[in-house]
């Protein structure tokens, strides 16, 4: 394969792609730019923005008030129910609430206060870090008979699935992990880990943040008991737009959220002075949630209802796989490594690769004054350049013209100009 | 004074007054509506829109994952910054993050540990329900030997400060309080009572949601160690902005936020595994903010910057006591009562008025069926209705139009129409 027969084939693949409509229902300010980091910052549907532009408008500027009544006040759970399909969770399972990091805290020492006695926690390195530090702040809260025990990765890249078991014991009380992790797109078997951790009567809490919008959901499926996840990668709510959680419904009135705002009372306009948490899901709300983050999410829902997830994921796995096939023809040979499983049952919808140069061919992918094209994949300690593959709009091309851009930047050491301090938000 | 002179006077008012030429910077979409509820949100800014539509089509739709670096990542700290001269506090002791609630909870939470051994918590019944909603959890939380301690007020309107001090003892970690009362209004005397507390070793956390952008903030004057607030209502953030927190600096790295989320890391980029809190304020923070709620937020508080406290505060007093004039003259023989305190000092920025009749006369102001004028004001169970004087855009013209059309609607009885069914929100 030369690289004018695997554009031949791109150009192929789009034209057969059935998901290939739901790209221009997307905003693209800039046409030239390949965007491959939707798992950090999903783009901007058309319809987000025109619900915001009403929002903004209409429902703040005219209707005022008025609008919580209105349009506001049921979207935390009428959006979450929305989610609960994609995540393969049931109505009343999911609310849309605060950030992944403050659902997690919920949940989290909700688990620990429903397993009383039990004093273990496990995660793995892996974990997206700030996962890791609510852990790390509930241990210190929850006092010195607590412990974090993380699991290593032989190749760090993956989790052996004997090394999580061998830490899960009578004593844990709290099985924590991302579905898919943040850097090698590793992803977890859901239903047997959650098995594993149900038989020494550990609860398991999975983050979905970079799961969710990309594979299929299998929360019950999996049985799982509790997760948390970000709305703003793969659902392309926007910048910061807030998260979710799910708690499985036989488990919604035993479990306490240390955090007793009015959203999540029985009903908040009563101004009971006394808290009465709500019904179901409703009692993990707390406080007021921002309007405008989270209206902007519901468009990407009806797309992904509309589309399918089994869709959605078929054509993760072709595009990941086709990139797979390139980088292995036209990047190994300069120096590339793989950074994600080959096999795509065990990653999410990301390719990481790795090169010593990851940086430096990094900062070169987006400047607009080095070679053909912007590209922006996403840079992650030390060598790895994250690959997003999402569905509702990567092409075929964009893949195969990322590639193509990457080996022209490394064959012809357009990196060397750049210095190597870093800065990179997700 | 009859109607019609009442009326002259609110037209020469008006023309005397230097704050009117901020009304034409926020956005009428109704131009004849009289809005006296942005208490609960405040209405829509110009240069807010422009921010949302540039943040929107550039920021997300264009530059996307850019934006962090180029303008997005810094935001919780330099909108603390300008909220710091509003609120009264200094550079780098306020940020902007999660809910009121959220943040009531971690401030609140780290109080209770900084003060070991101490297990009364202190607040009163006027206080916001969902401050008393959190601060409950917490005493489930921490374990049955913690109580929270509830004063009364004598007249449903005002706290006496002796029961208050009454309740302050040795045994006493926190009193936390609102600092303007959502209903009534009152306001406390922020020095006196922090004083107090102090001399019993307690520390004090106010919640300024009904008065921060409404009074002069006096954190520091008044010695105060912690301080949550609202956005949403005289900072016209938009629907749910997101909150602010404020931490005496002394206090900063004594006190342990109990969410280790990422943006409360040193450097949350580089992707440690192990939690290194952040300096100074920035420790509070913890997940990802909701940018686009977040950046509507600036230009007013840079209106207020320009605009001074003092001239603010100025105008709040006289509108305020222009309406209770109004009142007087021409509501109170109509069966309304004073719900707020007479005495400015002792009040925040809305008023409050009395009727048993209180809800269906609401319904009747906002029904554009009714009456001349759409009048929103807010109605708070069992028998308040308040009024929002919101001095960068509400002119007496308004108040005394509300107040003529509210002594339509009772003079007609014109609410009769109404059932008493109930729903608002806030």
């Amino acid at each position: 394969m030369d690289m004018e027969s695997a554009y031949r084939e791109a150009v192929a693949l789009d034209n057969q792609d059935e998901l290939s409509g739901y790209r221009s229902r997307f905003i693209s300010g800039d046409e030239k730019l390949i965007y491959l980091d939707g798992n950090s910052l999903g783009r901007l549907p058309a319809e987000s923005k025109e619900i915001l532009e009403r929002s903004v408008s209409f429902e703040w500027g005219e209707r005022l008030i008025r609008s919580w009544n209105e349009d506001w006040y049921t979207k935390n759970i009428s959006l979450g129910d929305k989610i609960a399909p994609i995540a393969g969770a049931s109505e009343g399972e999911v609310v849309i609430t605060d950030t992944t990091s403050v659902n997690l805290y919920k949940l989290a020492h909700a688990a620990l206060r429903f397993q009383k006695g039990r004093t273990r926690i496990v995660s793995d390195e892996l974990n997206f870090p700030s996962d890791l530090y609510i852990l790390q702040g509930l241990v210190k809260e929850f006092g010195d008979e607590y412990e974090l025990a993380v699991v290593s990765s032989r190749d760090g890249m993956t989790i052996d699935t004997m090394d999580l078991k061998a830490v899960i014991d009578e004593n844990t009380a709290l099985v924590s992990l991302s579905h898919v992790a943040f850097k090698s797109a590793f992803r977890y078997n859901m239903k047997e880990i959650t098995g594993l951790a149900h038989e020494k009567g550990a609860m398991v809490l999975w983050d979905l943040s970079h799961s969710i919008g990309a594979v299929s959901g299998e929360l019950n499926t999996a049985n799982a008991d509790l997760a948390v996840g970000c709305t703003y990668k793969y659902l392309n709510g926007g910048p910061g737009s807030p998260a979710f959680l799910y708690v499985r419904k036989d488990l919604q009135d035993k479990l306490i959220s240390p955090i007793w705002g009015w959203f999540g009372e029985k009903n908040p306009f009563e101004f009971e002075l006394k808290y009465r948490p709500g019904d179901g899901i409703k009692r993990f709300l707390a406080g007021t949630p921002p309007v405008l983050a989270l209206k902007t999410i519901e468009p990407t829902l009806d797309m992904m209802i509309e589309a399918g997830m089994n869709s959605i994921r078929n054509k993760s796995v072709s595009q990941s796989d086709y990139l797979l096939r390139l980088a292995e023809r036209f990047l190994y040979p300069l120096g590339f490594m793989p950074g994600s499983p080959t096999d795509p049952e065990m990653r999410g919808s990301h390719v990481s690769l790795r090169h010593p140069e990851a940086y430096r061919i990094c900062r070169a992918l987006i400047d607009p004054d080095v070679g053909g094209a912007v590209v922006i994949p996403d840079f992650r300690d030390p060598d790895n350049i994250r690959f997003g593959i999402t569905p509702l709009y990567t092409t075929y091309t964009e893949i195969i013209m990322a590639i193509r851009e990457i080996r022209d930047i490394v064959e012809n050491k357009l990196f060397l100009k750049y210095s190597g301090e870093r800065e990179k938000v997700t």
